[in-house]
């Protein structure tokens, strides 16, 4: 099934029909996001994990339909939908439409939203990866994650840390201006090392990432440090809001007049050889963990997710 | 919320962008379907639901983004999504993306669809009826209601009405002939009273109905008589896939070469007035029902539904 050349053989995120650019995202109570949540900042990620798609193909947010879940009086639903309504506001997505159905009692709350971009001059896919290019990933590893860990030790912890976990933020701006150059691109959503992984399976590459290179926001590296355990902890985390580039090695993405305060960093390079991923740290081979990002297990806490149909089981 | 032009002030269950017509349905185990229910038939009523929508704007299927939600060893899952492709090959309606996510341990399903047709020549919205209308009802009504019934009497019922709730069929040949001549247009899915009330509301007239003319098949007039009693329960049970035509007087539509087998019936008429909508048999007035339609609540069953998102508590 979804065999249509529009759904880009699944190896995307993403849908492409005429000059819009479509995706869906659902999150699950209890698997992507967590009672403590606060609802506002919940609704703020749905909203954030389906930009951070549109970003990641150079799309512009054009509209967004919402499928709401209402549970018990629907207290939690106003606080959530705020939280929507704030993060489609600062990024001029507009509330298209949607459905808003009933749970029976106790349910988990399951929510939905299909986001819709207008399309860039081009389109960046996960495949289209060249050996020569250079990886850069745009935005910050871990900070998210590193978030919650504060708020599992401390529930009322408070950090720039813990304000990523809450109010993430799409790299839109960048998304646009990188994507016209991009042999291929997508969001960083689920760990470096795992979308690194599908970037080169999709391209047919060897991804080799330089873990020197990672980007790591000051307060990451105050709260963790930044020795290898916690560049692993960065690569693998997940809940990133990041993008993932294959640029032509000569582009200097400084070039490109990317919005103020903007992170980018090479991270690395795509060579060829059969599809995988190598990582090393000051020359030197690392060996990859069993585990290479967040895998969607509903006994797992990920706080926001992107599988692509093609992992359902 | 959601006040943007596209969303057409909520009154409608579809949002426009550029040609493509977009629409989200979602579904909930144990609110729009019931254990029972042969996965393989919850998925063709999802897909169904959704071209429904799109047929009533006159739209032609272009494709569809899945939510899946897998509870489970996902063996329900697979049987669903025969279901889910049966319906897009039927209909020529590609699987384009979407997600899918684990449920925790015991969560009901929650099942979503968004689906985006290519707009007509004309896209005909809820509101725009005007007084002197014809109201016109594309299908029978009260088919799949019964057949459910027959099923609840007797779990291993077989009938036509029963095809009928599992495998509903969706206007879309006479919804795309008809959509370019409606002056207001929608599918009728929750009863045709809720639903000719709602366009009454969005249109600003009366709807006035005559029972003695809503389009009953045999296999209903079979299973449940033709009487006054049998035609409220047909104009208020919901779960059709009728579409509603607001059309001008002198249009017969039998002129538009609707597919063959088309059921196409004049029911009524919109008048000035303030917004309500009235019923009438044999000449005389018929007192409302205090109930119209299915209204979504968790504690009923209603196998499909699609409230606008306005219709949240």
């Amino acid at each position: 099934m979804a065999s249509a050349p529009e759904a880009r053989g699944l190896l995307d995120d993403v849908a492409v029909l005429d000059s819009l650019v479509i995706t869906h995202d659902t999150i699950v109570e209890g698997v992507h996001f967590l009672p403590f949540d606060p609802p506002a900042s919940v609704g703020w990620k749905l909203v954030a994990v389906n930009l951070s798609d549109l970003a990641a193909k150079g799309a512009s947010p054009t509209g967004a339909l919402l499928s709401l879940t209402i549970s018990g009086d629907g207290a939690w639903e106003e606080r959530f939908l705020s939280g929507v309504e704030a993060a489609c506001e600062s990024y001029t997505l507009p509330l298209i439409g949607g459905d808003t159905v009933s749970l029976p009692a106790g349910a988990p709350r399951v929510l939905g939203m299909t986001a819709i971009g207008r399309a860039g001059a081009h389109t960046p896919e996960r495949a289209g990866g060249r050996a020569g290019d250079a990886l850069w990933v745009v935005g910050t590893l871990g900070d998210s994650a590193a978030g919650l860990d504060q708020l599992r030790a401390d529930a009322k912890a408070a950090s720039v840390l813990v304000d990523i976990y809450r109010r993430p933020i799409p790299q839109l701006g960048a998304g646009e201006l990188i994507a016209p150059h991009a042999h291929a691109m997508m969001d960083v959503s689920d760990g470096l090392l795992l979308d690194a992984q599908r970037m080169a399976e999709a391209s047919g590459c060897v991804a080799e990432i330089d873990f020197d290179a990672l980007p790591l926001s000051d307060g990451f590296i105050e709260s963790r440090g930044g020795d290898l355990e916690a560049r692993m902890y960065a690569a693998t985390a997940g809940d990133d809001y990041a993008l993932l580039a294959a640029l032509p090695p000569e582009l200097d993405p400084a070039t490109l007049s990317l919005p103020q305060g903007t992170t980018i960093a090479r991270i690395g390079r795509l060579l060829a050889g059969a599809p995988r991923i190598a990582v090393v740290s000051g020359g030197f081979p690392v060996e990859l963990p069993e585990r290479l990002g967040f895998e969607h297990k509903s006994d797992q806490h990920r706080p926001l997710s992107d599988p692509p149909m093609a992992d359902r089981p």
